[in-house]
């Protein structure tokens, strides 16, 4: 149905304690072929979900497709901020779901709600979330964290999650509803977090230490 | 639900005695990350939203996330045009729905239908969209009035309000829902805040008023 | 419901037996603010839908928002290429379904399949759309035959329109369910009618015509 | 409904071995008319689905709008690589579904899902997906394997088409979908398949065989 | 040089009474390969140049580009618009300068300025351009009025124009130097060529006669 | 000569004590055919560089092609910001240069650098900086605060202009050349024309403000 | 100087018989980072470029930038559509002008005049072009048959290239100064090259095909 | 003169030997007002020229304007990575040649050659470009490492800089040209240096890295 699905009454949105992000296939071939954000964003965007799960403590499982052939490793930066993740090695499924060691690892974690990027959108990452969904999970699927082929597969795949009742996201809604709230103790990290994903974030930090610094000496 | 929600037989537009206005984070850092969207259109798309709850006396309810932060300060056209909107402060959540005080203020203007714009549009208008449609009310998001760090994000969020039940609408339609007729005593303060928002409307006037006031000399 | 509304298990389709075209706001002042067509597609994509109105005998009704001011007159070939079109005049109603006459011409028809089109897109063709299918109506809204002030814009309206129930359409695909064959008598007039809308149609006629003059004199 | 319809329960996701493939009105005057898609990408992913069906042994049927005039004939490439495909002449009839011979040849196949492709996406694919639904198959509809005149069409093509229950997919999902796992006999097939349907892809494959000739030859 | 060429001390704008105007291979076929312009406009730009010669009767010679074969036939517009327009055929030449009775004809008119466009810019108004201000004639290429396949294609040509010492410049500029001033006899003549090219300009014109009519039934 | 004439051996920069700046045919029915450019940042700039004028004393001088027709009224940004500008009537001359009392109007400022700015770019701007570069003038023409009808035209126009000696020149650009530095009596004055600019830059100047107002609080 | 350099006198155009074309550093990986053209048509105008030097029996030279690393090999298509095209292995210079084994290839030629396309074009296509006419050859530099990183580094180059006296040439241009005649005995030859070189004319060779295999049956 | 200026019948090309560089005004609020070129890009272009002259031992000059001030701090990448950098700090100037220690400053470097880049494109960087070339210098303007307010405003300003002897270019010409080789001690600290501005390169490298060690570890 073309509603979240599994939500069974809970208000649509992503509880922390609840979930687990699946980060799949970012490799360094399969990223030559993303045409549909800017790739330096699209690491950006991985980077800062893999950080956000290291700062929330929320497991983290990703695997490859076919990496010993063309569409190349696992770029570092997933398993180099997220030290805690998981990798599953796969036997030539494309979709990750058909993988039993896979599917055994997210049971695993206990948690029903998936956050999940993949490259390619319209295939490493609907897949998993439409057979995730089926069975049950709640499923968030980030969109600008994942790469297609074209705008236009991007937008067919949009209608197409939403259709099968998987929530589309953008990396900075994941974000902030992992965060909830600037009040706590880790805020920092979490301005860290926001920082590398967003350069424009990262200058008015920049800037607004500057200011208060000319502000302070001018005191 | 993908339908919008809460209105129960109702024509699904706003109808504006019961309409209250959710301005939400236009704030000047945060509107340099603001990418889907000319900045400019964005503060027209603002301001006029602020003049016609004015010109129709429609509660207007504020807020800013971490305003002494780099997020930085309202822009100051949403009060100087909104005379009567009510400021409130949080203290950290993102989600505005999170703060007791934003809900109780909502709460007292016995409106069940929100109008709702936020900057960043897939976190600070979306949460308290999805939140507040969650509890029964009928909300419009005004897209064009929010602004995101990239089209992709914006499309992923209008896909997922629609998915929860929210109306999206752009601040046309909006404006022209609350002024449902030119036959009214302040048609003239109507005119002003098109103009304000459209530029190319306002020439029309300007060309309009001209080329009457030829003929009315010639005659 | 997010479903084509009031087809009560009928192929979600036109039916041209039972439709009317109701053809709203397309003024010479409007015009100048809609930026998400090339105006030239817009006026061309109208003038194609009068004409294949004209073709297949289907009511046609227009109207204009306060043509004595700013908005300026509808533009010529509305009636021009409809000339069995019934204009009605309103009373300053934003929404043209406010209108009663308006009203009681679209029931004089009998129809109860409408395809509309009207500038802006988010205003004039979405009120009507929402209000008619509100009435039990078959609703089409022509979107590229509409024109809005911004490509958000109108992506928002496309979600908001399939959200109501309300089918979007394009003018291909609204000439295409008119004609529905080829073999028919007026398939001259047809061909006209695809010609006049899209210019590449036009050479690749020319083309056609051309190729064969000099096969058969070449014979 | 605004769901994949007729899958009762099944993920809808393709099953191959229940699968026939419609492609249809690929011809060399419509696709001069063809702007939301680059064309060179277009023939290569129309291609790409042919030659998928032909390694997957998947029952192909196509057919032509009016080829003797100016919309002209197939492009040589569709029954080039399927060389499997039916061609099913028809009488005029835009909607291809309209053809009793068509309708019967897709019965034949005894497939219930059918992945259609058709130029324009607005017209002789949508009609068919519309049809065929509503008949009981399970519809996926492929965007960017089809083309129509402007994005804002396509945008409002994919609204209609998954507001009628029909899975908006694109190209690299059919294929995926199609192929479901690397290891598998015709893998080396499969790897010309995406490689024909995607340049960058081709030049990875380029490159990675350099690369391990460079290795090998330095040992 | 990269200066305007033999222009020798002269201002380099246009003296419509020294100046001949040569179309050149605006083609059914060809114009379906034109990519940097949209086709509408190309299409109004070449028929307002052609109005306009007629207007201030200047000499316009044509040309095609083996219009027997896939090129196609000159498009109408040409010479129904500048009805003295004189044809030229030529024998598989490429480059038109390189036809004896092309360039005659271009003498016989003695002219030494000459307003050129031609479909392909990069080849069919190029190579004449180039050609022409070698022999010493005053040469304006109108970029606008020609059609390349690509936007990098015309880039490239402007530099190349410039750099051999032909004047780049736009329809509306050459439309703009032929008519000098709005007091003159044939104004009316000349706001129908503007009109007919621009369609903003022609609702500028609506709007403007109806504010008028208004204001004058007001009085 | 392809080279910025008429400097002889001078730096090819603006020298304010030597400036006059000339605003031309910035109406309110031309602004409705300009494309280039967003309309509202176009009207930022002319408005920008009035201020400018008015607060480095230079002598303004504007003009109006056939305002008491569809081109409509000059907009009031101009004569409001720059209240000592001379505005000079003409009869009908597109060429504002063909104007005896503009050139005399020019002539009497003693000033030999031009600064020009016009819609249409490739007209209105370009005819006279032609005809002034032409009678020993230094000229820079102001591309982003004119406007012309597309990206196109403005390309062939700046190569044109480079091409004839005069100085292709943005907006910033020109308000800095009249600037020269931050460290002036009038600073201020200068942010606030740059604040009305670029809101972008104005929002700097806000989150600037705030930042040193918590720092000092913080004191 | 910004004038072609080297021509003394002669029209700056390609003289089939004084050509010889460079085709350099078209490899796999280079390939991956060119986003100024789409890489289906930059392979499309390379091999168009083979093929004409093959037919025209223009001398081929061709080198790689150290293709044993990341940068990848040769395309194949440039040897397989020039089979007559001398490979010039090089010592890691970036300037393949800096090889002396090239250079007296180039020498060896006994052409004057260089037709060069290279990936990158700011690079490898620039810094040979700046060489060579600097040592005294006619140099035309086919932008769309090299690649560089963005649309900004393209016109960038333009404006480079031009200044230092390189004529700055698209594929088509340089296609149809070789050809220079459709009257000539391998005319059918040259059909090939351009219909490989643009899907949009061989689409309409399809047509016209048909269109005249219509007409014939039909007499 | 549209010549590059002060070569003496140099090639020219950059001579390291004889270069300086100067990264101006890189500013994090300036950086909030580019709109030419994506942020992430800019960054890594300025990082990438501070790198280079890192590894050729070449010397870099910066400052800043008014960093105290709205226009924020440099960012700290330019320092960070060429960490031989000499910082002049201005008095308000905006043209930091007007500054007497930066001009003694470059003159004490002893080069003669200058690599400049700065933001904005058409301020910061054009006129220290359009000064130094007036002074003797060889100038190269490295427009992708600068940014400016809008794609209008850099076309401006390449002919602007064209125009006046300086040689427009852009980063990966301005590395290339200080590389020269391949075949040299530092090559992997090249390979680094286009690895960091190039995320394209870095993944080929990693793929590379890949396809070799699978290609050992079979053997």
């Amino acid at each position: 149905m073309d509603t979240p699905l599994n939500f069974d009454g809970r208000v649509p949105t992503i509880d922390s304690s609840d979930a687990a992000m699946l980060l799949l296939d970012h490799q360094s071939g399969l990223f030559q072929i993303v045409k549909d954000i800017p790739l330096l964003e699209l690491r950006a965007n991985v980077t800062a979900l893999a950080k956000a799960a290291a700062a929330e403590k929320i497991p983290v499982i990703t695997s490859a497709s076919v990496p010993q052939g063309p569409n190349g490793r696992l770029i570092p930066e997933v398993h180099q901020f997220a030290a805690h993740a998981q990798y599953i090695a796969r036997r030539g499924e494309v979709n990750v779901w058909d993988n039993p060691d896979f599917v055994a690892a997210v049971k695993a974690t206990k948690r029903k709600t998936l956050i999940i990027a993949g490259t390619l959108t319209s295939v490493c990452l609907t897949f998993p979330c439409i057979s995730a969904v089926h069975e049950g999970y709640r499923v968030f699927a980030v969109i600008d964290a994942s790469g297609s082929v074209s705008q236009i597969a991007t937008d067919v795949t949009i209608a197409r999650l939403a259709q099968a009742g998987v929530v589309p996201i953008d990396t900075m809604a994941a974000l902030a509803e992992l965060q909830k709230s600037w009040s706590r103790p880790n805020a920092m990290e979490w301005a860290q977090v926001y920082s590398g994903a967003m350069l424009h974030y990262q200058l008015l930090i920049q800037s607004y230490q500057k200011a208060q610094q000319v502000a302070r000496r001018a005191n």
